[in-house]
């Protein structure tokens, strides 16, 4: 299945254009033109006219040019007729958003559409979905307002979502957060496209490095783990699955109308082809970030580096419970590390800089963690409330970071200073997080998935 | 022991108060000024002089009023001396910022100042701490910068901290997220106080209403757990323990000097006099917020409604998972709802109002939960992505929280947009989460100090 048009078609249609800025038809044109959607659009309405100065198409057999792509804008009860016009127009992908169909108990209406697809060999993204998004070729097909919804910055997680809702939110959260997407993907009810496929699609897609997914129910349970294990052993998968309790389960039924199966099965399946499981977003984002951004750890002892105390104790604390090591460095290393620091900093896992701690410092305790061979990962904690730690720490953990010798986290915490250096950093490709226990982990998945 | 002074006191010496803006004896001056603390602040250093436009006394004995609390600033092998002077005069609260005691061997040192603090009978607030705050008095003794750490607004949760840095970060953090504080207090040895005599003191603070603590070692633990069980009763504890893991506790050791003790009988000790542990800040404050501000539960029923399928079913298993029970409304409300709602909304739990769910359609929906008696508490989860949903619907639910009848509990997730409007509920003092599982996890903790 080539799936490549829903990211990257040339001609466009839009059916059901409207020009009431409330109406899907409306957004879905107005996100396109807005974004600097480098092809063409053709938008298409019974009613004809024009709209933001381009002519509106009566229907989709009198556009002059071969489309790529139709996003489909009409409601349900209109949407078979669209297909058939779309089948007679060689159109082979579409985009459906209408909601009314299996997922409200119209099984017949769903069942009659999948049949037109497979006649007119269609590949549907939806129906009762958002829309995709690709970062690189500002292919946008989401219907929601870009006021209301953020589309994030350009960058290598990918993330596809059967809900519409969880995917909107969290595409907005990506934006505000400052995480960069390639492919984001809705597919909703997976009439004859599902995530199976998807999946495959961003396997082999140069621009996704992690690939997220929030799943309530799988299509076709074999395809999936075979396709899966394939894909996750080129790039780590991270997957939330809604409806683990049985109640939960109930709950997803009425929502996508896909049976959410049983939570064990899923979960021991997952393990067994080394797909990442996570508990909730912030956590897949979590996850995702330090396998984007990170190199390969050779190991998983783990050096921390504090100017507080209480930071210090917590991170060793998280590093333990996580089941990773407390690195031991080198006699040598430590020597020269007592040598060069006064009596009150605490040469050892944790190296505790203490309240005065200078950007200077930081550096030399980098520095010599980085070479020690008995260091594997680095794990920063960089408290800004201190007096004497100036910003200038920023360049000096970016510039050690480019290197790109070893995994480098920083655990920063606090009000806005903090946030505008942690920005800073996070710009400059360095992985940031608030607390040490999100901080380990993330490096425990990192290692689980280059070294079990 | 009275602590009162240490946060309404009067008039108040700075001893070795200093005119370069990198010292402690300034910073801690400046403060004060700068919060426009209300007392008098008389500043202290044998040479005399001026600093903003304030006379310096050479002396402790040359200042001709009571002085009810001093602030010493001077480096740990002047501090013996300075203990001295106030003990001469009459001062019996003091705080005392430096480091350099037994928390790097020096335990003679700080055994002498013991004796010292004994004989003049003077409460001594540190060493190697970072001073305290109380919103209401405005009395600011921390020493961090204004400007590198904000203080936060009125509030009434308070936070006990062993660790500066710890305490720092987090005041900086609750500055930025808006979360309120009444009394700030960070007791670094605990050389004469120690952390159950200011837990003692919050228990009967009448601005306090739930009380967070960050402990590495507790000086006597009989104490603790004899004074803890008694102000558990009035007011919720929540309580992080640094030092959990053997390699944590040894990091502990170097740290603030105490022993961090077995792991396990901390917690088993806590459980039995119902402190609620937490495992990192993030947690601490999504259990203190809700026990500051939602009313009590009379059960553990919670109904969830949503405008996301997939938000619903992550709170029903998050609700699930958590130990608490889904609400099922009973028949009159459930008939009276559908007949008020069109088809597409599933009347349940979750009630699912879709994606193009209005303020007055959440209006509704909460009214029915609040007057329903099957339900205990509400989750709302709202996702400003959709198109319809009207800014109102903060209006709407801030009239219904005023009511007090029920918790009513708030989960949001997205961009600015969300952020703004969150804000806004926030402000009206309603608890909002970020995700399900936060929300869920911490409406546990509310049930639990209530009903268990």
């Amino acid at each position: 299945m080539n799936l490549d048009k829903f990211f990257n078609a040339k001609n466009i249609a839009i059916v059901g254009v409207s020009r009431n800025p409330n109406k899907i038809g409306h957004t879905v044109f107005r996100n396109l033109v807005d974004i600097g959607f480098k092809g063409n659009i053709f938008p298409v309405n019974p009613y004809g006219g024009e709209i933001l100065n381009k002519r509106i198409y009566t229907s989709l057999s009198k556009i002059e040019h071969k489309i790529d792509l139709a996003l489909i804008a009409v409601p349900a009860k209109f949407v078979l007729g669209v297909v058939r016009d779309c089948g007679k127009s060689k159109i082979r992908d579409i985009v459906v958003y209408a909601a009314g169909f299996k997922e409200i108990g119209e099984e017949k209406l769903e069942k009659d559409l999948y049949k037109l697809l497979k006649k007119y060999k269609i590949n549907c993204m939806g129906v009762n979905c958002l829309g995709s998004y690709d970062s690189y070729t500002k292919l946008d097909s989401i219907f929601n307002p870009r006021h209301k919804m953020g589309r994030p910055e350009q960058g290598s997680i990918s993330f596809i979502c059967q809900s519409g809702a969880v995917g909107a939110s969290t595409l907005d959260m990506m934006k505000a957060k400052g995480y960069g997407i390639a492919k984001f993907i809705s597919y909703g009810n997976a009439t004859n496209v599902d995530e199976t496929d998807f999946l495959e699609h961003l396997g082999k897609d140069d621009n996704t490095k992690v690939i997220c997914m929030y799943i309530e129910g799988i299509k076709n349970g074999k395809k999936f783990l075979r396709v899966a294990k394939e894909v996750s052993k080129k790039k780590p998968i991270i997957v939330i699955k809604g409806g683990v309790t049985e109640a939960g389960h109930k709950a997803a039924l009425s929502h996508t109308g896909s049976l959410a199966g049983v939570a064990e099965i899923y979960f021991g399946a997952f393990k067994q082809i080394n797909l990442i499981k996570a508990d909730n977003m912030e956590e897949m984002f979590d996850f995702a970030r330090i396998l984007e951004k990170t190199v390969e750890p050779k190991g998983d002892r783990v050096q921390v580096i504090t100017n507080g105390g209480g930071y210090g104790i917590m991170a060793t604390d998280s590093i333990i419970k996580n089941g990773l090591q407390m690195a031991d460095m080198s006699k040598e290393t430590k020597t020269e590390l007592r040598k060069r620091f006064s009596d009150i900093i605490t040469v050892g896992n944790p190296i505790d800089l203490v309240g005065n701690a200078t950007a200077e410092e930081y550096g030399t305790a980098m520095e010599a963690s980085l070479s020690d061979g008995n260091v594997d990962i680095m794990l920063v904690i960089l408290l800004f409330q201190t007096p004497m730690l100036s910003p200038n720490v920023v360049d000096i953990i970016s510039e050690l970071n480019d290197l790109r010798k070893k995994p480098l986290i920083i655990v920063s915490s606090g009000g806005e200073f903090t946030e505008v250096l942690k920005k800073d950093l996070e710009d400059a490709g360095v992985v940031c997080y608030n607390f040490p226990n999100n901080a380990a982990k993330s490096i425990k998945q990192l290692v689980d998935y280059y070294l079990n």
